[in-house]
Protein backbone atom coordinates (compact mmCIF):
# COMPACT_ATOMS: atom_id res chain seq x y z
CA UNK A 1 0.00 0.00 0.00
CA UNK A 2 3.01 2.39 -0.56
CA UNK A 3 1.33 4.52 -2.92
CA UNK A 4 -1.68 5.34 -0.79
CA UNK A 5 -0.24 7.58 1.49
CA UNK A 6 0.64 9.89 -1.78
CA UNK A 7 -2.90 8.92 -2.73
CA UNK A 8 -3.81 10.61 0.75
CA UNK A 9 -1.56 13.56 -0.06
CA UNK A 10 -3.66 14.22 -3.39
CA UNK A 11 -6.87 13.95 -1.22
CA UNK A 12 -6.09 16.72 1.77
CA UNK A 13 -4.83 18.94 -1.02
CA UNK A 14 -8.15 18.31 -2.56
CA UNK A 15 -8.46 21.07 -5.34
CA UNK A 16 -5.92 19.18 -7.78
CA UNK A 17 -4.93 19.93 -11.54
CA UNK A 18 -6.12 17.66 -13.58
CA UNK A 19 -4.40 18.02 -17.69
CA UNK A 20 -5.63 15.98 -20.45
CA UNK A 21 -5.07 16.63 -24.40
CA UNK A 22 -7.56 17.79 -26.34
CA UNK A 23 -9.25 16.46 -29.36
CA UNK A 24 -6.19 19.34 -31.80
CA UNK A 25 -3.36 17.78 -29.63
CA UNK A 26 -3.04 20.51 -27.50
CA UNK A 27 -2.77 20.47 -23.10
CA UNK A 28 -5.55 21.34 -21.01
CA UNK A 29 -5.56 21.70 -16.94
CA UNK A 30 -8.27 22.53 -14.76
CA UNK A 31 -8.92 22.33 -10.99
CA UNK A 32 -11.03 19.30 -9.79
CA UNK A 33 -12.07 17.88 -6.58
CA UNK A 34 -10.35 14.47 -5.27
CA UNK A 35 -13.41 12.59 -4.65
CA UNK A 36 -12.65 9.67 -2.59
CA UNK A 37 -8.78 7.42 -2.03
CA UNK A 38 -8.99 4.41 -1.33
CA UNK A 39 -7.32 0.66 -1.68
CA UNK A 40 -4.85 3.02 -4.03
CA UNK A 41 -7.64 4.47 -6.06
CA UNK A 42 -8.80 7.27 -6.91
CA UNK A 43 -11.82 9.34 -7.63
CA UNK A 44 -13.35 12.24 -9.03
CA UNK A 45 -16.28 13.09 -11.19
CA UNK A 46 -17.14 15.70 -13.39
CA UNK A 47 -20.22 17.22 -15.42
CA UNK A 48 -20.94 15.71 -19.42
CA UNK A 49 -21.33 18.79 -20.70
CA UNK A 50 -18.07 20.19 -19.96
CA UNK A 51 -14.90 19.81 -22.49
CA UNK A 52 -13.05 17.73 -19.76
CA UNK A 53 -15.27 14.89 -19.72
CA UNK A 54 -15.33 15.05 -24.00
CA UNK A 55 -11.46 14.78 -23.30
CA UNK A 56 -11.76 12.15 -20.56
CA UNK A 57 -14.00 9.88 -22.98
CA UNK A 58 -11.50 10.44 -26.29
CA UNK A 59 -8.42 10.17 -24.14
CA UNK A 60 -7.59 8.00 -21.17
CA UNK A 61 -4.36 9.44 -20.35
CA UNK A 62 -4.53 12.48 -17.28
CA UNK A 63 -1.93 14.37 -15.62
CA UNK A 64 -2.51 15.32 -11.66
CA UNK A 65 -0.50 17.69 -9.32
CA UNK A 66 -1.31 19.26 -6.36
CA UNK A 67 0.76 20.86 -4.05
CA UNK A 68 0.37 21.41 -0.35
CA UNK A 69 1.25 24.41 2.30
CA UNK A 70 4.25 22.29 3.20
CA UNK A 71 5.66 22.28 -0.14
CA UNK A 72 5.33 18.53 -1.09
CA UNK A 73 4.46 18.26 -4.17
CA UNK A 74 2.62 15.00 -6.12
CA UNK A 75 2.78 14.10 -9.74
CA UNK A 76 0.43 11.22 -10.55
CA UNK A 77 0.49 10.11 -14.55
CA UNK A 78 -2.34 7.69 -14.23
CA UNK A 79 -5.14 6.03 -17.11
CA UNK A 80 -9.05 6.67 -16.24
CA UNK A 81 -11.44 4.63 -16.57
CA UNK A 82 -16.07 5.46 -16.77
CA UNK A 83 -17.32 3.32 -13.64
CA UNK A 84 -20.16 1.39 -14.05
CA UNK A 85 -23.07 1.78 -11.41
CA UNK A 86 -22.82 5.68 -11.90
CA UNK A 87 -25.68 6.37 -9.71
CA UNK A 88 -24.04 4.61 -6.63
CA UNK A 89 -20.81 6.34 -7.34
CA UNK A 90 -22.11 9.57 -7.43
CA UNK A 91 -24.38 9.03 -4.41
CA UNK A 92 -21.30 7.91 -2.42
CA UNK A 93 -19.27 11.08 -3.60
CA UNK A 94 -21.99 13.56 -2.46
CA UNK A 95 -21.90 11.54 0.76
CA UNK A 96 -17.85 11.61 1.16
CA UNK A 97 -18.61 15.51 -0.11
CA UNK A 98 -21.41 17.08 1.11
CA UNK A 99 -20.14 20.72 -0.33
CA UNK A 100 -20.99 19.18 -3.73
CA UNK A 101 -24.85 19.34 -2.90
CA UNK A 102 -24.66 23.15 -3.10
CA UNK A 103 -23.50 23.17 -6.53
CA UNK A 104 -25.36 20.33 -8.01
CA UNK A 105 -28.72 20.50 -5.63
CA UNK A 106 -31.20 17.72 -6.01
CA UNK A 107 -31.21 15.63 -9.10
CA UNK A 108 -28.96 17.51 -10.75
CA UNK A 109 -26.46 15.58 -9.62
CA UNK A 110 -26.72 12.95 -12.25
CA UNK A 111 -25.35 15.15 -14.79
CA UNK A 112 -22.01 14.02 -13.28
CA UNK A 113 -20.45 11.08 -14.01
CA UNK A 114 -17.71 9.20 -11.83
CA UNK A 115 -14.15 8.19 -13.01
CA UNK A 116 -11.38 6.23 -11.34
CA UNK A 117 -7.66 5.85 -11.70
CA UNK A 118 -6.02 2.76 -10.69
CA UNK A 119 -3.32 2.59 -12.79
CA UNK A 120 -0.64 5.47 -13.10
CA UNK A 121 3.36 6.38 -11.85
CA UNK A 122 3.92 9.24 -9.45
CA UNK A 123 6.51 11.34 -7.84
CA UNK A 124 6.46 13.19 -4.60
CA UNK A 125 8.86 16.33 -4.25
CA UNK A 126 8.93 17.58 -0.70
CA UNK A 127 10.35 21.00 -1.78
CA UNK A 128 9.68 22.06 2.25
CA UNK A 129 13.09 20.00 3.62
CA UNK A 130 16.50 20.48 3.03
CA UNK A 131 18.00 18.89 0.82
CA UNK A 132 14.43 18.34 -0.97
CA UNK A 133 13.39 14.93 -1.08
CA UNK A 134 12.18 12.89 -4.32
CA UNK A 135 10.54 9.67 -3.94
CA UNK A 136 8.56 7.78 -6.64
CA UNK A 137 5.55 5.36 -6.84
CA UNK A 138 3.04 3.30 -9.00
CA UNK A 139 -0.33 2.56 -8.99
CA UNK A 140 -1.30 -0.78 -10.34
CA UNK A 141 1.12 -2.69 -12.68
CA UNK A 142 2.12 0.47 -14.61
CA UNK A 143 6.12 0.73 -15.61
CA UNK A 144 7.97 3.06 -13.91
CA UNK A 145 9.75 5.27 -16.31
CA UNK A 146 12.92 6.46 -14.05
CA UNK A 147 14.08 10.24 -14.81
CA UNK A 148 17.32 11.86 -13.97
CA UNK A 149 21.31 11.37 -14.46
CA UNK A 150 23.20 9.00 -13.52
CA UNK A 151 27.41 9.07 -14.02
CA UNK A 152 28.85 6.11 -15.46
CA UNK A 153 32.12 3.91 -16.37
CA UNK A 154 33.64 6.65 -18.49
CA UNK A 155 33.94 9.03 -15.08
CA UNK A 156 37.25 10.23 -14.72
CA UNK A 157 36.96 11.10 -11.08
CA UNK A 158 37.69 15.44 -11.82
CA UNK A 159 35.05 16.47 -9.43
CA UNK A 160 33.69 19.43 -11.07
CA UNK A 161 29.91 17.59 -11.13
CA UNK A 162 30.18 17.47 -7.21
CA UNK A 163 31.36 21.20 -7.09
CA UNK A 164 28.61 22.87 -9.51
CA UNK A 165 25.36 21.03 -8.28
CA UNK A 166 23.17 23.66 -6.85
CA UNK A 167 21.65 20.65 -4.52
CA UNK A 168 25.29 19.42 -3.51
CA UNK A 169 23.68 16.11 -4.01
CA UNK A 170 26.84 14.07 -5.84
CA UNK A 171 28.81 12.84 -3.49
CA UNK A 172 31.95 10.09 -4.53
CA UNK A 173 31.20 10.06 -8.12
CA UNK A 174 27.35 9.04 -7.71
CA UNK A 175 24.11 10.91 -8.11
CA UNK A 176 21.61 11.30 -5.25
CA UNK A 177 18.36 10.52 -6.79
CA UNK A 178 16.75 10.91 -3.63
CA UNK A 179 17.56 14.90 -3.93
CA UNK A 180 18.60 15.83 -7.39
CA UNK A 181 16.29 18.34 -9.24
CA UNK A 182 16.95 16.92 -12.62
CA UNK A 183 18.57 20.30 -13.10
CA UNK A 184 20.93 18.61 -15.94
CA UNK A 185 23.44 21.13 -14.88
CA UNK A 186 26.02 18.19 -14.41
CA UNK A 187 25.13 16.53 -17.20
CA UNK A 188 26.08 19.13 -19.47
CA UNK A 189 29.48 20.40 -17.79
CA UNK A 190 31.23 16.96 -17.40
CA UNK A 191 34.11 17.36 -19.54
CA UNK A 192 33.70 13.62 -20.58
CA UNK A 193 30.32 13.34 -21.04
CA UNK A 194 29.97 10.74 -18.52
CA UNK A 195 26.77 11.76 -17.12
CA UNK A 196 23.93 10.21 -18.78
CA UNK A 197 20.18 10.41 -18.88
CA UNK A 198 18.05 7.45 -16.73
CA UNK A 199 15.57 5.77 -18.38
CA UNK A 200 14.91 7.84 -21.88
CA UNK B 1 -5.26 46.02 -19.59
CA UNK B 2 -8.01 44.05 -19.01
CA UNK B 3 -5.98 40.39 -18.88
CA UNK B 4 -3.25 42.10 -16.15
CA UNK B 5 -5.45 41.62 -13.54
CA UNK B 6 -5.85 37.52 -14.53
CA UNK B 7 -1.82 37.30 -14.34
CA UNK B 8 -2.15 39.52 -11.09
CA UNK B 9 -3.81 36.39 -9.83
CA UNK B 10 -1.92 33.95 -11.02
CA UNK B 11 1.49 35.56 -9.32
CA UNK B 12 -0.01 35.93 -6.31
CA UNK B 13 -0.87 32.49 -6.31
CA UNK B 14 2.86 32.32 -7.38
CA UNK B 15 3.17 28.22 -7.51
CA UNK B 16 0.24 27.17 -10.31
CA UNK B 17 0.15 24.24 -12.62
CA UNK B 18 1.91 24.17 -15.95
CA UNK B 19 0.63 21.28 -18.41
CA UNK B 20 2.55 20.55 -21.72
CA UNK B 21 1.98 17.25 -23.84
CA UNK B 22 5.06 15.08 -24.13
CA UNK B 23 6.62 13.00 -27.00
CA UNK B 24 4.28 10.72 -27.04
CA UNK B 25 1.20 12.30 -27.04
CA UNK B 26 0.62 12.30 -23.27
CA UNK B 27 -0.67 15.30 -20.46
CA UNK B 28 2.30 16.16 -18.33
CA UNK B 29 1.93 18.67 -15.50
CA UNK B 30 4.03 19.91 -12.50
CA UNK B 31 4.04 23.16 -10.33
CA UNK B 32 5.88 26.08 -11.68
CA UNK B 33 6.51 29.50 -10.15
CA UNK B 34 4.96 32.12 -12.03
CA UNK B 35 8.06 34.93 -11.63
CA UNK B 36 6.88 37.76 -13.36
CA UNK B 37 3.95 39.27 -15.09
CA UNK B 38 4.14 42.50 -16.57
CA UNK B 39 2.11 44.63 -19.37
CA UNK B 40 -0.01 41.38 -19.86
CA UNK B 41 3.07 39.20 -20.27
CA UNK B 42 3.79 36.17 -18.11
CA UNK B 43 7.38 34.85 -16.98
CA UNK B 44 8.54 31.44 -16.03
CA UNK B 45 11.73 29.57 -16.63
CA UNK B 46 13.04 25.87 -15.92
CA UNK B 47 16.39 24.11 -16.24
CA UNK B 48 17.70 22.75 -19.02
CA UNK B 49 17.61 18.77 -18.04
CA UNK B 50 14.17 18.76 -17.16
CA UNK B 51 11.41 16.75 -19.20
CA UNK B 52 9.42 20.09 -18.62
CA UNK B 53 11.87 21.42 -20.74
CA UNK B 54 11.92 19.39 -23.87
CA UNK B 55 8.31 19.65 -24.10
CA UNK B 56 8.70 23.44 -24.47
CA UNK B 57 11.39 23.16 -26.38
CA UNK B 58 9.37 20.54 -28.82
CA UNK B 59 5.32 22.30 -28.01
CA UNK B 60 4.97 25.65 -27.66
CA UNK B 61 1.44 25.40 -25.98
CA UNK B 62 1.11 25.43 -22.25
CA UNK B 63 -2.04 24.91 -20.02
CA UNK B 64 -2.02 26.73 -16.75
CA UNK B 65 -3.75 27.02 -14.15
CA UNK B 66 -4.23 28.07 -10.51
CA UNK B 67 -6.19 28.82 -7.15
CA UNK B 68 -5.99 30.51 -4.92
CA UNK B 69 -7.60 30.88 -1.00
CA UNK B 70 -10.46 32.87 -2.08
CA UNK B 71 -11.80 29.55 -4.63
CA UNK B 72 -10.91 32.33 -7.66
CA UNK B 73 -9.60 30.29 -10.59
CA UNK B 74 -7.65 31.14 -13.21
CA UNK B 75 -7.10 28.87 -16.57
CA UNK B 76 -4.79 30.23 -19.05
CA UNK B 77 -4.11 28.17 -22.30
CA UNK B 78 -1.02 29.89 -23.90
CA UNK B 79 1.75 29.95 -26.69
CA UNK B 80 5.40 30.16 -24.95
CA UNK B 81 8.57 31.36 -26.47
CA UNK B 82 11.65 30.98 -25.16
CA UNK B 83 13.20 34.78 -24.64
CA UNK B 84 16.12 36.36 -26.09
CA UNK B 85 19.00 37.52 -23.69
CA UNK B 86 18.69 34.95 -21.51
CA UNK B 87 21.17 35.96 -19.00
CA UNK B 88 19.60 39.25 -18.17
CA UNK B 89 16.38 37.86 -17.64
CA UNK B 90 17.45 35.03 -15.25
CA UNK B 91 18.90 37.92 -13.25
CA UNK B 92 15.78 39.64 -13.49
CA UNK B 93 14.41 36.56 -12.00
CA UNK B 94 16.39 35.95 -9.61
CA UNK B 95 16.08 39.42 -8.01
CA UNK B 96 12.92 39.16 -8.24
CA UNK B 97 12.00 35.76 -6.55
CA UNK B 98 15.69 35.89 -4.53
CA UNK B 99 14.42 33.00 -2.73
CA UNK B 100 15.91 31.23 -6.10
CA UNK B 101 18.93 31.91 -4.60
CA UNK B 102 18.59 28.95 -2.20
CA UNK B 103 17.57 26.15 -5.01
CA UNK B 104 20.10 27.52 -7.31
CA UNK B 105 22.89 29.46 -5.88
CA UNK B 106 25.68 31.16 -7.34
CA UNK B 107 26.30 30.66 -11.54
CA UNK B 108 24.04 27.22 -11.50
CA UNK B 109 21.19 29.73 -11.61
CA UNK B 110 22.49 29.41 -15.16
CA UNK B 111 21.27 26.03 -16.05
CA UNK B 112 17.59 27.62 -16.07
CA UNK B 113 16.38 29.40 -19.05
CA UNK B 114 13.30 32.12 -19.07
CA UNK B 115 10.02 31.60 -21.47
CA UNK B 116 7.57 33.98 -22.00
CA UNK B 117 3.46 33.75 -22.73
CA UNK B 118 2.26 37.04 -24.63
CA UNK B 119 -0.69 34.99 -26.71
CA UNK B 120 -3.21 33.02 -25.11
CA UNK B 121 -7.27 33.01 -24.05
CA UNK B 122 -7.85 32.15 -20.71
CA UNK B 123 -10.82 31.65 -17.97
CA UNK B 124 -11.83 33.38 -14.34
CA UNK B 125 -13.99 31.65 -12.18
CA UNK B 126 -15.06 32.80 -8.90
CA UNK B 127 -16.52 29.98 -7.06
CA UNK B 128 -16.34 31.29 -3.79
CA UNK B 129 -19.35 33.26 -5.16
CA UNK B 130 -23.10 32.11 -5.22
CA UNK B 131 -23.80 32.50 -8.00
CA UNK B 132 -20.25 31.64 -9.55
CA UNK B 133 -18.78 34.18 -12.18
CA UNK B 134 -16.98 33.22 -14.82
CA UNK B 135 -14.85 36.07 -17.30
CA UNK B 136 -13.09 35.41 -20.02
CA UNK B 137 -9.79 37.44 -21.18
CA UNK B 138 -7.73 37.09 -24.24
CA UNK B 139 -3.81 37.64 -24.43
CA UNK B 140 -2.44 38.86 -27.00
CA UNK B 141 -4.63 39.11 -30.35
CA UNK B 142 -5.49 34.86 -29.81
CA UNK B 143 -8.78 34.16 -30.93
CA UNK B 144 -11.29 33.24 -28.42
CA UNK B 145 -13.38 29.94 -28.43
CA UNK B 146 -16.36 30.06 -26.61
CA UNK B 147 -17.97 27.92 -24.62
CA UNK B 148 -20.87 26.83 -23.02
CA UNK B 149 -24.65 26.44 -24.39
CA UNK B 150 -27.01 28.83 -25.49
CA UNK B 151 -30.65 28.74 -26.32
CA UNK B 152 -31.79 28.91 -30.27
CA UNK B 153 -34.81 30.30 -31.85
CA UNK B 154 -36.66 26.41 -31.61
CA UNK B 155 -37.15 26.94 -28.05
CA UNK B 156 -40.97 26.54 -27.04
CA UNK B 157 -40.83 28.29 -23.46
CA UNK B 158 -41.74 25.06 -22.02
CA UNK B 159 -39.21 26.33 -18.87
CA UNK B 160 -37.59 22.62 -18.34
CA UNK B 161 -34.54 24.37 -18.18
CA UNK B 162 -35.18 27.00 -15.63
CA UNK B 163 -36.06 24.39 -13.39
CA UNK B 164 -33.74 21.57 -13.39
CA UNK B 165 -30.38 24.12 -13.89
CA UNK B 166 -28.20 23.19 -10.46
CA UNK B 167 -27.08 26.91 -10.71
CA UNK B 168 -30.02 28.72 -11.68
CA UNK B 169 -28.76 30.69 -14.06
CA UNK B 170 -31.54 30.82 -16.73
CA UNK B 171 -33.81 33.12 -16.84
CA UNK B 172 -36.80 34.30 -19.55
CA UNK B 173 -34.78 31.46 -21.69
CA UNK B 174 -31.77 32.77 -21.68
CA UNK B 175 -28.67 30.89 -20.25
CA UNK B 176 -26.41 34.05 -18.39
CA UNK B 177 -23.00 33.01 -19.30
CA UNK B 178 -21.57 34.81 -16.56
CA UNK B 179 -22.76 32.31 -13.99
CA UNK B 180 -23.06 28.75 -15.91
CA UNK B 181 -21.37 25.81 -15.03
CA UNK B 182 -21.16 24.11 -18.31
CA UNK B 183 -22.37 21.10 -16.76
CA UNK B 184 -24.97 20.21 -19.58
CA UNK B 185 -27.61 19.67 -18.23
CA UNK B 186 -30.39 21.90 -19.93
CA UNK B 187 -28.60 20.56 -22.90
CA UNK B 188 -29.54 16.98 -22.26
CA UNK B 189 -33.16 17.56 -20.95
CA UNK B 190 -34.25 20.28 -23.33
CA UNK B 191 -37.57 18.55 -25.37
CA UNK B 192 -36.79 20.26 -28.30
CA UNK B 193 -32.65 20.89 -28.53
CA UNK B 194 -33.34 23.66 -28.42
CA UNK B 195 -30.23 24.12 -26.55
CA UNK B 196 -26.47 23.97 -28.51
CA UNK B 197 -23.22 24.49 -28.03
CA UNK B 198 -21.61 27.30 -27.88
CA UNK B 199 -18.65 27.64 -30.43
CA UNK B 200 -18.17 24.37 -31.49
Amino acid sequence: MKAQKYLDILREIKDVAFATVDENGKPQVRIIDVMIVENEKLYFCTARGKAFYQQLIQNENVAITGMNQAFQMIRLNGVIYRLSQQKEWIDRIFKENPSMNHVYPGESRYILEAFCIEQGEGEFFDLGKEPIVIESFILGNEDYQQKGFIINEDCIHCGKCERICPQQCIKDFVISQTHCLHCGLCYEECPVKAIVKRGG
